[in-house]
Formats: structure tokens, sequence, C-alpha cells
């Protein structure tokens, strides 16, 4: 614990979410229009994710304009400053796409290089998962509950999710297949998502490839706010992407590791 | 079109869902207990499976007492009358336990071996998805809207969902792998959610097998009053399940069939 307070930062990520919502809403299911960011591969974009980042930069402007910024569609804005929000402005854009209500909006700040506040926000359906040092909660439906996870210890009682079958390939594939074959059901296609269900105490373990920094710093507050834990496949610092796993309890990643490590860059 | 005035056996159904809604969300989230229905494999029951059958069975018994019953929890209610209510308390029980909020309560109503109205309720979201001859609509957020499915004919340009990549074995996976190479993306985990997406617009083709009868009567009119096309990989009537392909238009469906053919039981 750094002594830190995250009052003011945790109500300037709350102001910066509902922003991002109401910007996000209107185009949610709307028959939006999707261009491609890059030529090979299909990346989409909308327009409802410059207006989230948007949104959210605005919110930054008035409450910490000293803040560096690190957004998924605006590029940084850098600051000579410890801190910087790291803002994904809509995590799982294929799922909003398809109209799927699993997409989120991601929100970090980072002091020193460390993600110490992190949110991830779902505006349709009105849930936001909230981090901090120490702690973490879920506000829905005009109540907010403490996060807990299920704190699971074993593999074989494990729900484990990822965002896509399809993601892995080669010793990846074979390392996500010895942890799959050993956990008692798996889940598919939640990105970020499945983090916040995992502080809830739904899932037990997310694994998952080629994250960004925007992913990882939102949800590791919210993960280990709620006791849980995350790590590279080396069971290092995943604070910048790549590989990552996140797991109800210390014992059940230890026991997760040793099937990733072969696979572990 | 039959001549049949659906709006007495919808206000029944609403009622249904609401009674089902307000008995399953105790339980969601909650730390439930679990149990297994089949000894061999995962297929987890819950009491919130039973309070949602209960629940729509007593609306029934109220509104509808001579109207024949078919349950997933407790099983069939004979009544010497051509219309049969047919309902999936909770469908994707996986989703419903790791915490995902893709579950849904299926409501059909089957009338001379033909299910004419069905509904798709997603309690904790809030939305409700309901079909009948000739029309589908979404109420959210206290506001409605018909649906109509996006049309899309290429499947080169189509949103495909399936629920679980492990579902298909054999020479199913096989015939699955071919539509999902030609399709612009594919989304996994949904169950009945996906076809509700179907007749949204947001997913253009679902592909799945093992389907129950529950799960396929629920969704065929809300798919098909909103403009889409339901069938078996043969092209034939799915309404008992199996194998089933659903899809935004009849050009899409006739261009997946044959990709299908080799594994259509």
């Amino acid at each position: 614990m750094s002594g830190y307070d995250p009052s003011y930062d945790l109500e300037t990520a709350h102001r910066m979410a509902d922003a991002a919502g109401a910007a996000i809403r209107p185009y949610f299911r709307s028959g939006l229009a999707v261009e491609n960011k890059l030529t090979a591969g299909f990346d989409p974009v909308t327009a409802a994710d410059r207006a989230s980042e948007q949104a959210m930069r605005d919110v930054l402007a008035e409450r910490a304009p000293d803040d560096g910024i690190l957004g998924e569609e605006f590029g940084e804005t850098v600051r000579d400053n410890a801190r910087r929000w790291i803002l994904d402005p809509i995590d799982g854009t294929r799922a909003f796409i398809a109209g799927l209500p699993t997409w989120t909006v991601l929100i970090s700040l980072e002091q020193a290089g460390r993600p110490e506040v992190g949110v991830i926000d779902q505006p349709h359906i009105g849930e936001r998962f909230a981090g901090w040092p120490g702690g973490a909660a879920l506000w829905h439906g005009g109540a907010k509950r403490q996060l807990r996870t299920s704190g699971r210890t074993s593999l074989d009682e494990a729900i484990l999710a990822t965002t896509d079958a399809y993601l892995f390939s080669g010793d990846e594939a074979a390392a996500f297949e010895r942890v799959r074959r050993t956990a008692r059901l798996c889940r598919f296609g939640y990105d970020a998502y499945a983090y916040a269900m995992l502080a809830a105490g739904g899932v037990d373990l997310v694994i998952e490839s080629g994250l960004q920094i925007y992913d990882v710093q939102a949800f590791m507050p919210v993960v280990q706010g709620a006791g849980g834990v995350v790590t590279d496949w080396r069971g290092g610092d995943p604070s910048l992407g790549g590989q990552v796993v996140a797991a109800a309890s210390e014992a059940l990643l230890e026991s997760v590791l040793p099937l990733l490590a072969g696979a572990a860059r």
C-alpha cells in the first residue's frame, strides 16, 4: 500500500466512464459505419470509438490537465508528470459491431509506471467495475457491491475464459490446450469483460495473448483489488501487455504457469 | 400467414418472462450451488433454473390452463390441445454460472407442431426479444423497436456466431471450418443470444449442432419475424433441434448450405 488516496482519481474515472458511455450509446446497434484501421486483417474502428475517447479527454482536460494521456484512438499526449491515463475507448469492437453487449470502455491511471486505478465499464448493461490499491467494486442498477474473486485454487474446478479460440497458434495453442483440457469448463468471446467476471467470482482463470497496454492496465487494478493475481506467462510483470494470465488465487496461478511455460515469450 | 392473432399469447409470454426473470435474478452472481444433471459430462442445473420454470408454469396455470407444457426442468404436461408451451428456464447455464449476462429465458408456443410465438429474454440486461407470425421486436429500457436482420447476402461479409468452437467434431468441425474461413469474422459463446443478435441485425449467420427443441422453437419465430431464415443443415425443418443454421437472408443461407452438406445428418 503506497499511501496513495485514489478518491479524486476514482471520481475522475467515473466521470470519464459516464461521458464515454453517453458518447457511445447512440452508435450501438444503429447500423453504424465501419472502417478498417489496418489494410491487412480486420480491425474495425467506429465513430463511437473516437467519440468515446474524445469525451474522456474532455473530462481530463477539466479535471487533470497536467496528466499525460495514452489513448488507443488519438495516441499519446505527453506531460511532464509521472501520471498517465491510459484509454481504450471501446474494447471488444468485434462484439460491438455484432451487437453483443460484452464490449467495454477501459480506463487506467498509471503512476510511476504502475496501474493504480482501473475501470471496466459496460454502458449498455449499466455495469461499472473499478479497482484501486486495496479494493474493487461493481456498480449496477444503483447498487455498489465489493468485488471478490472466487479464491478457487484447483484447476480442475476452474472456469477458464479466453477471447478467441483462434487467438493462439503453434506452441501457444498447445499450451492453452493443456490448460483447457484440465479446467472444468471454458468460455469464449468476452474480451476485457472476462476479467471483470474474474473479479466478480464467476470466472476463475483468464488466459490470453497479444494484449495491448490499454487492456492490461485497466483490468489489473480490478483483478488485484478483488484479490486476484495477474502476471505474464512467465509469472512476471504483465503491465505492458502480450501474454497474460489472470487467476482467482495465487495457488491457481502457480498450478497453471508450468503448463504455459513452454510457450512463454 | 395463418390468420392467427398472437396478442393474447404474446401477453402471456411477456408475463411468463417477467415472472421467470424475477425468479432468477436473486440467484445470478450470488455464489449459487451447482448440481450435475448428468453423471457423465458437465450440465449444471441451478435452483434458478427450477424457480424460473415453476414461475412460468404458474402463469400458464392461470392464463392458459388447457395448453400443454414441455419444460426442460419438469418435463411434459400433456393436454388434449394442439397448443403446447415449450420452456427453457435458463439457456446458457454455463454463461450463467460464470456470471456472464448472455444466458436467456426461452419461451415458445407451438401450435399444430409449429412454433408460432417465441421469446428470448435476458433479465439482467433487461432485454426481451419476441417474434410472432409476421413480426419481431426488442424491448429494452422502456422502448420497443422492430427487429430486422441485416439482410446480408454475401458470406465473405457475414459475421458468424456459434456457441462453442469445441462443439463440433469430425466432419461437422470440417464443415464449420469451411464456413468460418470465408466469413468476415466469427464470435463464440452466446448460446441463444446469438439468434437474438441475428434478428437485431448485428450477427448475420449462426451455425450450431446438438440443439434441443427448447432452443430452436423459441428463436425460430424471432429470427423469422425479423426477416431471417432458419433450417437444418440440409435446408429442411429444424424445429425439433439438432443441426441448425440461421441466416439474415435466403441468399446467405443458400450460399452456406453447400459448405455444410457433407456433414448434414
